[in-house]
């Protein structure tokens, strides 16, 4: 069941929104935020593994794996860049329009909940959706990925290396696979990292008032914790996994007429739950500053755009221009240090073209 | 003036034929084939120097260089693999076929001459033709990629850094930069280099059966030298730059029927002249193994067939099938070490999504 923090009709809700927002800056004992961990926490059933994360690495670059064979999980999701396309909306393997903006996959592994609907409890769950979506990879079904592998005999081979000889190649496989090598995409030390492990230089005067700024308009209620997203590790079910009402003060603005924000509905579109209407996940905040254009529908282009928007309209509160640009400097200071990824070598058809039958 | 192989009109290639064919496997003293040098030649007013390089391997992967902004360098030439597409004929930034078969990178620096009918005389001068070609990246004219550059802050102070505050972010240091990463593209170490290095056991006894027959049927005096694709450096120039004609022996012949190679004239297409008529730039042989479809259309899906096909039209020569297992066991000992190379990260147009406007 699905919180909205803005009616605090949860005992829960109340207490963190309570703690967030009281905080104070100097009693940094109890702090909603956290330096980022180097590496995410990892399901029992699928643990890190050097071998599986390099075979994912592959897979995840490899275009031959959607229906098309035009279209990498990379191309959308792009680590040369902020992970993610830089489009409002992506468009897929069949020429398809998605339906809303590509998230980062920077940091992925610190949510408990997936997409922007939060309709997947398990990255590996948002993985097996994912490359089979008309809209994303397109694989009619997960037998044809399973079969394009099988033509590949470097993937035959580290299959067999990585899940064993009896178990080998197989659609789930290659999902667990990708999703240990996307909970590698960790950007640790960012400047409000250092800030928050005690260097008060790391951050300038001015990203400090925005976050001071950041903190008493609200902001932190629900972009908190590592990756400023909201959910506590171990709370996340209690907590309604930090879905929140998105734009609940002001229905009919001008913001919602230029934007059309509320055009989708949100997480209602997959519980059924009129509860759930206007309900999204908390998107993380870290390495904002390089993924504009924002919001599920893309339309907003810059980020002081963005903070006026959700200033406004989630928390009823309009900031100076001032303001804005010292919570901008705050949220710049959110870009972390990229670990370096050595580009994979794609295996081979044996003497055949490197593209695959459809 | 080009020169052809099959009619020894050149003294400087009838020696070199000669030497090439009568080259005793034993007497490696003079042998017209080199262990590939760990880097290429460069030119004066280009030369080696990391952090251009490293510029340029960004100017490789960023799409935004492109018309649409949908296609980088590297979504041809797939650095992920062979250097290249695994297509026939690869597809433009404005969806546009080309008209040739997208040949590899790898090793592109020990060319004299650049492209299919070797009409560019240095790398800089097919990237600078390359970039504007409607057929690939499309851009309508060097200013608008100058343009691009200069909206991205991160490029232009890079730019700055490498050429100088003064030269600083023009299109021909882009070129520039791009040219010096391409340089870097080496693949040493092959089991064929290994074994001209004196492992005797670095190839296989096919392999080496296939080297024979490589040789003693006349390939090797086209495919020779460091990068097997011809011109000795210093000599290039006298040498006609390793142009040789395409199918001499059997126009007419089913493979004609079949692939339609001798469709496209060659590099008369450029240079106009009569003697030109089906002249085509010697393409290296290394990595072949991984760079099917084979020649300029991409017609011929497998090596096999490839080698049936130049030993028949090319030399008159009917291979059995062994002796093409073999010569194919050969080419795939041409396979290198490919270097690693790490993900860029590519600089972000400040507070502006990622893409640009066109």
């Amino acid at each position: 069941m699905a919180l909205r923090f803005h009616c605090g009709r949860w005992l829960g809700a109340a207490l963190i929104f309570t703690a967030v927002t009281a905080w104070p800056l100097a009693a940094q004992e109890f702090s909603p935020f956290r330096p980022l961990p180097t590496q995410p926490p990892y399901p029992k059933d699928n643990p890190p593994d050097e071998a599986k994360a390099a075979l994912g690495k592959q897979l995840f670059f490899d275009r031959r794996l959607s229906s098309s064979q035009t279209l990498s999980c990379n191309d959308c999701h792009n680590l040369l860049a902020g992970g993610e396309d830089g489009r409002a909306i992506p468009v897929g393997a069949e020429g398809r329009r998605g339906e809303r903006s590509t998230p980062t996959l920077w940091n992925v592994g610190f949510y408990t909940v997936y997409n922007w609907y939060g309709s997947a409890r398990s990255l590996e769950e948002q993985l097996r959706v994912h490359w089979l979506a008309p809209e994303a990879m397109a694989m009619p079904e997960s037998s044809q990925v399973l079969g394009r592998l099988k033509k590949i005999p470097g993937y035959r081979r580290q299959f067999e290396q990585v899940f064993g000889r009896e178990q080998g190649v197989s659609f789930h496989n290659a999902v667990k696979a990708v999703a240990t090598f996307l909970r590698t995409l960790v950007t640790t030390d960012s400047p409000f990292d250092r800030f928050l492990q005690g260097d008060e230089t790391a951050i300038s005067a001015q990203a400090r008032r925005g976050f001071d700024t950041f903190v008493e308009v609200g902001c932190a209620a629900c972009h908190f914790w590592v990756n400023l997203a909201g959910p506590v590790p171990g709370l996340a079910f209690e907590m309604g996994e930090g879905f929140y009402e998105l734009f609940p003060n002001y229905p009919g603005t001008e913001y919602e007429k230029t934007f059309r924000l509320a055009a989708d509905q949100g997480r209602v579109n997959v519980t059924k739950l009129p509860s759930d209407t206007r309900m999204w996940r908390v998107p993380t905040l870290r390495n904002i500053g390089i993924t504009a254009p924002y919001f599920h529908n893309g339309s907003v282009a810059t980020l002081p755009e963005a903070v006026a928007v959700m200033a406004k309209t989630q928390l009823d509160k309009t900031l100076t221009d001032e303001q804005i640009e010292e919570i901008v400097a705050f949220l710049d200071s959110l870009t972390g240090r990229f670990p370096e990824i050595t580009l994979p070598h794609l295996p081979q058809v044996e003497n055949q073209p490197f593209t695959l039958d459809r």
